[in-house]
């Protein structure tokens, strides 16, 4: 199935959306740099913003009793962020099925790429058991 | 009334507990420094260790529908900790009312005083409203 | 002394900000609440900003030798906050002394006060000794 | 190269090494589980934990101008961890050249396989530029 969220009351498809976040001090390490493990923090807001454009918000899923969990995640860091960066995720739908969504990421600071990444979402229940996806996630056939 | 719990199946009072904690990288900003934020949740293991020691377990407590949430909160922070340091937290009752209890808290390293403070949890129900402590918190009269 | 910030090349007084920020899933707890220490995390954020507004930074301060480390921090939690919300967060300079600034905090959503805070820094050089706080920080006299 | 550190001192080889973990309150998500982001950071003390076991530190290698940086970092979530869960992480040493470590991650609640991970380290002086890594982190040739 193609790699997009159909726009809310439209066809149009919403592929990939860029976020601007500042890299908080909270978030750096003794090195000073962004902690490898916040960029999963990163690529989740990246999601969230995502369906959002689309129309759709995340809080409002899980109140339907739908859930995303993260079955499979990685990053691949290539230079550091540092306290005070303002970066630009790039988050992009790479595959929808009935019960998984698959983004790929981009993070970089003013062109230069930082890292790439890539999650696996599986859709739940309330109970944790694996559910269909909610219909206004699946694209329409082309 | 009095700042103990009452061991379970006991009336031994039992108002304070020592817990270890090390410094994890994670938890240090660029600095080196544990991050100030950092102290607020070590007081919440030393509360849950409190509660441990006196036979009961916060994650029970939920499930029964009690829920204690963090009214006030204060730290003076008096001197730094660092990556990998091995911290001793005390934690202390200072006083429980039918809806409140007080806590204080001293974190220290082989001995020299590095943060003191002091927080004020709520007992409410699972809708956020107040609700009265579980009996099994509140101390037998003396 | 005046608890104001100059604007950077200009006698005007800043003494406050406010800044919007939208609550994270990873900062929210198993009650759904934004997680209390993060509050303090958010202060930090509102600093941060009132610094930029002023026409300074704080990474430049730190790159200069000058770093402020917190010494005292509180918070009076009113009512919570939840995933997705968007807070405004008012940060006020209260007191500024040769070697230490104390700030307020009021955290609200559409107009309703969830939180107050109040942190004290201390100023301190590289090995974390007290030093006089940067001479663009402290406001001119009236 | 084999994939174990040599005991300090000894030539006996050590390649893993299990560490207990309590999952804490603030670490889980308004799902109540622990966030996925998390199993990051406890892969980061179980390298420390493994490091300290072979009878060194990494707060001395960083203190010597070593330092180890995250390059690649994946994970497969299989079960949710939840609060106040005891997990077991085993820490695997897989692969060790003049310039990178490779390791790998268990991560287990009373024997079930919650996940499994995997990391590439790469060694960089204080600069960030990639470096050897330290003699004895290199394993003796059998």
């Amino acid at each position: 199935m193609t790699g997009s969220l159909a726009l809310k009351g439209s066809d149009t498809p919403l592929d990939h959306c860029d976020l601007d976040i500042r890299v908080r001090y909270v978030e750096c390490d003794p090195m000073g740099y962004l902690h490898h493990a916040r960029y999963f923090e990163f690529f989740e807001l990246g999601r969230t913003e995502l369906l959002r454009l689309a129309g759709h918000s995340y809080h409002d899923m899980e109140q339907q009793g739908h859930f995303l969990v993260v079955a499979r995640a990685q990053c691949k860091f290539i230079k550091p962020a540092r306290y005070d960066d303002v970066l630009t995720l790039t988050t992009r739908i790479e595959r929808v099925t009935s019960a998984r969504i698959d983004h790929s990421y981009e993070l970089k600071r003013n062109g230069t790429l930082l890292c790439t990444g890539r999650t696996t979402l599986a859709s739940v229940d309330g109970e944790g058991k694996l559910a269909c996806i909610p219909d206004y996630l699946i694209p329409l056939p082309k």
